[in-house]
């Protein structure tokens, strides 16, 4: 299916983090923005800034810039945040506990309706007034109830039986927490969070601080010792 | 600090994500791969991973592929994985304690060796047979311990404060949880996992699914209506 309204994939994946920080700012009671303070806080060209948003027919004033809200509200638009997307969590340990906890989702437009898990000791009990449900049950409460996002926060061990049996009930937004990656018919979104890649990618900037650090250092001591010799 | 053999950025961030396909190809007993296959995996063509290798002298060998082991060990010494890094846990609440219990982490060399909090209803206890110390400990704990990344596990509200007074005791890389940024001296790395942005991401996905099938539905309908008029 072919648009040619549909925004480029680079600018999509941008959008997010545009509408993060446009969310601060409202906090921060800033009304407009220019693409410069944009552009260096995407780490991207002002031009590049102008360009994207162009591209879905907003353009900002030369010399006055972009205005918050209705940029946020556009971008919101085009990322299906003018609805309630609504969610359900299954594994409710310590991190699916620590994600129904999280308010920012809810404030925007991502609401739990429900939570899962099979460990006995869990089921019955209630997080922020939801009550963890067996994941046996979970057929007949999607029967009852729209549920657009599963968010798989089980063991990686049964991350992919999990998403399968989901998936077979019908349900087309995954986000997957399990650090396994799974087929999903082409109907089904998933989002992956990988814990362990984002901290392979912190080792390398470290790793990187330091050789800088050291050749720092090396000059350093390399120029102090010629000045002795002089 | 300009290197020849410095690599991209680009494949930089690819890095990461070639690195753990690699270790699921091991643990899968596999002992090479295409860079069809690679290629496949990381979305992008054979031709363009055969270039990331080569730019940091990993050639595989036509109609061989590559040998998983030491593909992923050079992969893994590029990323700074060679050594144990280590990391405390500042904010030990659910999600503090999912992380230290994300038995991954280890196994690819990063060693949580502290948990803090202030909540004096944490401070004491024991995840892993690692105590809770309390956060106006850390200065003493840094003098006797050498911890090359701390991970931020705060409320959003405590974060900046967290992250600068763990910068200020000599932390060189911070794995950041708290949706919230912040700026950082030169020497200092840091990661954000920003769950929002994945959920935004998601939701977009979403729509474009939904939109799809309300355009192949519409486009079915269409041609059934004319087919009955005929």
């Amino acid at each position: 299916m072919k648009d040619e309204n549909r925004v480029s994939n680079a600018v999509i994946k941008r959008l997010p983090k545009y509408y993060r920080y446009l969310s601060v700012l409202r906090q921060m009671g800033i009304g407009r923005v220019s693409s410069i303070d944009l552009g260096r806080h995407m780490e991207i060209t002002p031009s590049q800034v102008r360009q994207d948003f162009f591209n879905f027919g907003c353009s900002g004033l030369q010399g006055y810039g972009y205005e918050v809200g209705p940029l946020m509200q556009g971008i919101g638009k085009i990322l299906g945040m003018d609805r309630v997307n609504t969610m359900i969590i299954i594994g409710s340990g310590k991190l699916g506990r620590a994600l129904v906890n999280h308010r920012s989702f809810e404030k925007r437009g991502f609401k739990v309706i429900g939570m899962f898990d099979v460990n006995p000791s869990l089921v019955g009990k209630a997080v922020r007034g939801i009550e963890i449900l067996h994941f046996d049950t979970l057929k007949e409460f999607l029967a009852q109830k729209a549920v657009d996002i599963a968010v798989i926060a089980v063991p990686r061990l049964y991350a992919r039986e999990t998403a399968e049996r989901v998936i077979g009930y019908g349900i087309k937004g995954i986000w997957n927490f399990a650090s396994v990656e799974f087929e999903v018919p082409e109907d089904v979104a998933v989002e992956h969070i990988h814990f362990s890649e984002s901290l392979m990618a912190l080792s390398y900037k470290l790793k990187e601080k330091r050789l800088a650090l050291a050749s720092e250092w090396d000059e350093g001591e390399g120029s102090k010792d010629w000045g002795a010799l002089e």
